[in-house]
């Protein structure tokens, strides 16, 4: 089991939180994304490691950017 | 055919825009919405009176408020 924080700007409404998690949720491993708005905070957790590049690129593909990732 | 326009408050993103146009589109009567998201301007038009009343509770429905109606 994994938990890693990813910092991810240009979230502004419950939908963009929708759609990162969503795009998140979609990566190899993933079991669990939790997402905090006002912070921008991505918590992502799996059942093995999880490939930050995979997670950068599944927050760009919901359109947003990761600014800080572990 | 009419033409309204329409102040909305707390629309912030692509995904917000989205879901004014999906529920005031269908209100009874629409057949055409467009959004500026900068100014929160909505502009409706119908094919005959559309109902200001049903609009803003479309607005409400998609989790947004209608400051300003004509």
């Amino acid at each position: 089991m994994s938990t890693a924080t990813y910092t991810v700007s240009g979230m502004t409404c419950g939908h963009c939180v929708s759609s990162v998690k969503e795009e998140v949720g979609g990566v190899q491993g993933v079991t669990g994304v939790e997402v905090d708005l006002a912070t921008g905070r991505v918590t992502v957790t799996g059942d093995g490691p999880v490939d930050p590049a995979a997670v950068g690129a599944a927050v760009k593909e919901a359109g947003y950017t990761v600014v800080e990732q572990p």
